[in-house]
């Protein structure tokens, strides 16, 4: 029987010029959603797994269309919280070449941020779910968000549901009072699987010296927090706006695991290429072994990168063909 | 030479579905930008005035693009102030026949709610102006913008230049702790002329009973305040929304003076039809007398019904034509 | 608590030319789905209501894709059976004034046209429900359909729940073998509601005279067949393909009501406004008593047409404002 | 066995911005090709005739594309010519209600408007031929068109083909030293069929006075010319731009029909509509009796304004629907 | 004077997501029309050939509009057959780097897959022409069309008529009862010039060892056959789905000549490539030697991957450039 | 305090088939608008500058939407002149990897190429001025325009403001009565700034042998114009129409510099890119030494590969971060 996630954050509207168009030249916007969170949800549906997305929009129709979005793709909408009145967003100009992609955010005040615990009864939500998933952006946007993330962890940790977190540095999104070192520490302790990097885990938790190697730092970071069983990262080398190439990185606590490393030549869009990582990641450490999870995680990554949006709707097929090394991409009639 | 016209107000992004899309089934939006007063000043620029608009935008791609939106439509932007991060917005689904238009609008904490006084030196920006315009829609946005309209029709009276108001009663928009009673009247005193509707003079003045008519409800606001010259009214008979009546009617403080009513039957756009009329307003009291200004005017509006965006893009010819009683659309070559 | 529909019919994917382009002209389709039934369990959970649909489409992406649009309308697709490999189609040149709109089908050998009964377990499907919907489409499309629409029909009438049916009188869809005068009579024996017209109950029941009446041709009907407890039509004056007038009947058994007649003048897309009529008759027949009712039918149905696609997308309140006789479609910000 | 027309006569490149956009909006085109002459082969085409249009195009990819749109409606187009550098063009800007639609021609220097006597054998053309028509744009072009016209018409009475002729009066568009007066009556003398208006005859033949009737005009004109049998008239009236009323006229050299008057409420593209009457006109001269004829015409003209673009795509059967009375528009599957 | 070339086989509509969308993502489908041997024909006309293709349509307005398609890129479509009510169709989801493109076929019970021997008499289509060309899916479509395709060759052969087939090994393709051993060797013995791969030469004809070269397989082919002259087959190594190379090698019964490799860097459109090699080997054996020909036939086949559609509309001179090996692209003004 | 940049000559609507439509394919066209200095002006206004552009449109509406372009993209537009009736066009078909890009010009008898020296006043035009630019182009169109560009450059001799020429040959361009040998060099000799290449000054001025290198040549035009003092060339490697390779040299009568050799691996519009770096060389020459300016103009021109249309809307930051090294495009929030 299909496994069941549960995922908790943000999603916002994105707007993007349509094609290669700057900003200045747009008389259009094209319209999707997407926040880190809900992007591991969708994909994990679309591998085949059931997925449930805790999040709160606005009490208007643009709330419900946001919604619509998730049902679309598969997604349980029944925990949505609804009220307050604006829907956070991003714009988002597509680079190409030397040329940077441009994001300018719009989500103070949204009706997420002002998400309370009271709101979500995590022992409903989270009943019958085999997996949580979090990502450090959701504690970074509120107080309140910082809160339901953490009491979604304990109740997870009660309940005997695996956590994973993907949690990088961005110490500039911490603007509402906490620092992302008093908040970040107490939400990973309790976690099964940390996606972070070697960075991440020097400013986050203080660990390590500059020269330390990411396996290093992973062994650091589980000696502080013995409950996390996993440490994971994903290295990506950018040749250009245009092309990048992708690899995965595991230690298991015992094992330091890479994944074959993939060359995305024709990117079509980077965005939430991240999550799909993540997604690849909890699918496969819940139906292969370690080696194989890093190699399903990172041909996953790889796909998102020409899927259009924020979200990657490729198949299980799609995945495991890459993952056995058909890079090809060879017509399927 | 051609007159020249400041306005002053809020710019938003406008977001609608394509066509006749409702929210729920967009997956992309149009772009536009209006607000009242630019929407003033852009009809009044096609009909061959000069025209500037003193706004606020965010410090960011999407003030730019906003501020080349007037550009295009040939205003001068000289005077924009950038600053903050949120460009107000609002989201427009097209009705038709019984389905009304829906609009959704997100300005709270925009760049211009944040304007304050020191921001704008109003004796430069007036000089050499002849007509300045503002709507009672800037006041109830914020005590800062409130404040700078009072100094701009303050420097207007002080240099000679005419002032038009367009003021309607939307108590609901009054959110920051002061009363559309409490601001609207010292802002109204020194006006030229003043566009207003009967429920408006009752309701912001306080004038009059439920039975008074328009001409009389005016006679009364010129005696309240002697500075008005003119009270003018658009009457709109919403038939459907696909399907309006407009006529202009005009107190000179001598003559109750009415407009042919014009009848749209096939509506494409109705967003900004009054600022039209407005417009319309103050180009037919520069260029005609009463009776050719208030037809002027109407005119105006109802071609506007038949362009989309919120600004009103036909020209001089198109209005003296539909003014002068040829109503027959008949295609020029 | 929402009360909940369930319906039961195939779904077909609808391929139409932008705009009024005719399919000689046409370089791409817009792509929504619809089929009657769905198109009425989507209306009534716009309207707030639970509704789930049953039908059948290919194990393909084309397959998923026509499911995720049932779920992005908001339905429960948990019953929806895959298999063979095809899926209905229709083609839609959109007409306007004198030019009629032409419709193309493809549903022969279509994934639901094999439908077995096997397939469905009415008994859990059903479950929880309040009211059951069908249409006279489904019987004619294969003997298997027939079949699973009867075992629907008596296991609802076993659980207690409300069966409405809208048959009308199609003798060239029949096609597999059986006569719509061997087929209907049994599945509408056991309805509670039928909608239909006066030539309908004539030609598939062989009642009645060519100039009998609807009230009476209804009365005799239930005559027939004395569990039908009501007996609907709705009346379509064609003005022109751009311009219908629309009005409600209703044989309560005991009285005869009539709606208001509404004139719609700009028609949008008037396909599925039969299917808007039928789920407002049965959110009114809920909510409501009959003259209100077919009031709410008829403003639903009335609506239907100025909203692109084969489903009714607008809210309550709108059915609401237009039934009690706004029909300003005045803009709501 | 379907009868044959052979027409000659610019086609122009037609660009329009999208929808009902002013050209100060426009950031894409809408690309269609259209010219009087052309409309009407096509027109008949649809209708079901064998139709060839004769004309001149830029030896370049532009001039292939505008061939290729003629071949996509059904035309023969081995007799067009390739030479020069520039099509033709128009630009229109869709207007409604009181807004005008507006056009702006570029044809001066084009391909067409070269053309000499030389490069086009009549005799090849016409051979099989059942009908030439020609408009009076073509002889205001050019020397070279006019006189290629002249021979055209001479050649089809040497090969005793029926000619039509629809000319009116355009006197600003004759520019290169020659007047209408001077080359219409040469060039209509010869026809069997000609479709004008009271105006045209008074301007261009000096006939009548201002109140003669179209009746005693279309005599005068058939004793001016004996070998023209049938005078025809389309009266057109704009009651807005979304809104015309059609109805066509007809002098026999006996009798004086008229079609039933033809209400088009809702406008959708305009242009062409005169050539689509005109194509009706042969079609129902070729297949029926005057009267029927008439009604044909007046019928295809009705529908073409329900059609985008410059040619009347409409079939038959929506004619002859239309012809007999149904204006319902109903759908039909 | 230009040669004239003939064929025979389905053609269908084709529907797929704009740009990179999924199918999931889908709200509209671009629509061309596409068969393998219609594309070959189209080809050839826009080298400067004469083209005709034979096929069958339903007697509809999608098989006029499918017709309309053919006759716009320059082919005669005189012999098109109308009947029966079904299109064929394949869906296409266009794929980028590792992620494969997905095609959906429906074409079971098309019109085409229905034609009967009966329906075309091949003597008169192929009157003038000076090459007849098939390929190996249209006798796995039906029994009908595999006895058309015979009827065909034997004519052309009695006639004098070059006939070329294209055939590949698809054996699922194969579901009327017949095997692809059966029929194929029938229809490929009296070919002129047969296009295949090394696989298709063991499984279709039963010849060579796994280890065989093509070279050697041709040789083969050609002793089991006499009446063939040429075996040629082009080779693609798949990068990604974005970056393909192709080179064509030709047995001509004395000598083995390979063409350039081509390296396509930036793929837009993969369908139809191996049709652009077929079509410009055609152009090439009728105007060039051996060598030149297949040069030519790689260059246009190359071509064909940057556009979009199934069918190459590149010129000869595009052609001509690259085979003279000109690879720079370089814009031509 | 921001420079100011005067530029001169044609502005042309271009019209181009959507994404890689060819012509044959295209039912839309793109609408933008560009000239080669004038694309330099909005190039350096998107870096920061000032700048106006003196052309010369038609008097109508497209003139005006041709004018409303230049002002969205920052540009003073006072000076511009209307009159006459055709504003120049290209059609642009976009190529990719071997297929070339199409350009088809029509510009013959435009309202720029009728321009008259008496229709500018170039002493009001260039005050204030820092810089004034233009091309070789401009002469070439018509002796009006010739003569209107020495009147510039000489007027801004006189008042001290630098110039700029970007010069090529392209002999094919001249057809008014004079040669480039004749016009060109009477323009170059008072010029600060020449932008050109090795073939250039060969075949322009007569200096040189085939195998002199560019900085030879350099010297010996200065040697003949001691007025210049730098001259500069853009070298571009053209792998295929999907990937290019730029380099900027800069003799500046001292040193000979060059700029990193940028790869654009992924060509989005090769349209504009000279121009691009014109602009970057006139900002770098204000702004830096000669090496940084160089370096700048190469980055400049790297990047306009990547925005569609013909102007560089990228913005100091972008360029400058390519300048200094980072070539990764990452993505910036």
């Amino acid at each position: 029987m299909a496994k069941k996630l549960i995922t908790f954050g943000e999603v916002m509207m994105r707007l993007s010029p349509p094609g290669y168009e700057k900003f200045s030249q747009a008389s259009s916007f094209e319209l999707v959603y997407g926040g880190g969170e809900a992007n591991v949800a969708i994909s994990c549906a679309y591998l085949g797994m059931k997925a449930a997305h805790v999040t709160r929009f606005p009490d208007n129709a643009l709330g419900k269309a946001a919604t619509q979005f998730l049902r679309k793709h598969w997604l349980s909408t029944e925990q949505v919280i609804y009220g307050d009145d604006m829907i956070g967003k991003y714009f988002l100009e597509k680079g190409a070449v030397h040329r940077p992609s441009e994001v300018i955010y719009e989500r103070e005040g949204s009706s997420f941020s002002l998400i309370t615990p009271s709101m979500v009864n995590w022992e409903v939500v989270l009943k019958d779910a085999d997996w949580f998933h979090w990502t450090g952006i959701t504690p970074a946007i509120s107080e309140g968000a910082a809160q339901c993330c953490l009491d979604a962890i304990n109740t997870a940790n009660k309940l005997g549901i695996t956590v994973s977190g993907d949690i990088n540095s961005r110490s500039n999104m911490w603007k509402y009072g906490k620092s992302m070192q008093e908040v970040i520490p107490e939400l990973v302790k309790n976690c099964d699987v940390v996606i972070t990097s070697s960075r991440g885990i020097r400013e986050m938790f203080g660990l390590g010296e500059l020269d330390d190697k990411f396996q290093s730092l992973a062994k650091q970071l589980i000696t502080l927090f013995p409950n996390i069983k996993k440490v994971v990262k994903k290295t990506r080398r950018t040749i250009s706006a245009s092309h990048h190439q992708i690899q995965g990185k595991l230690w298991s606590g015992e094992a330091y695991i890479k994944s074959e490393m993939l060359n995305i030549t024709h990117i079509i869009d980077r965005v939430g290429t991240g999550d799909a990582f993540a997604a690849g990641l909890i699918y496969g450490l819940l139906h292969y072994d370690d080696a194989r999870a890093i190699e399903f995680a990172s041909a996953a990554c790889a796909l998102k990168h020409t899927v259009p949006g924020d979200v990657n709707t490729v198949s299980l097929q799609n995945v495991q063909s890459l993952m056995d090394g058909d890079t090809s991409g060879a017509i399927r009639r």
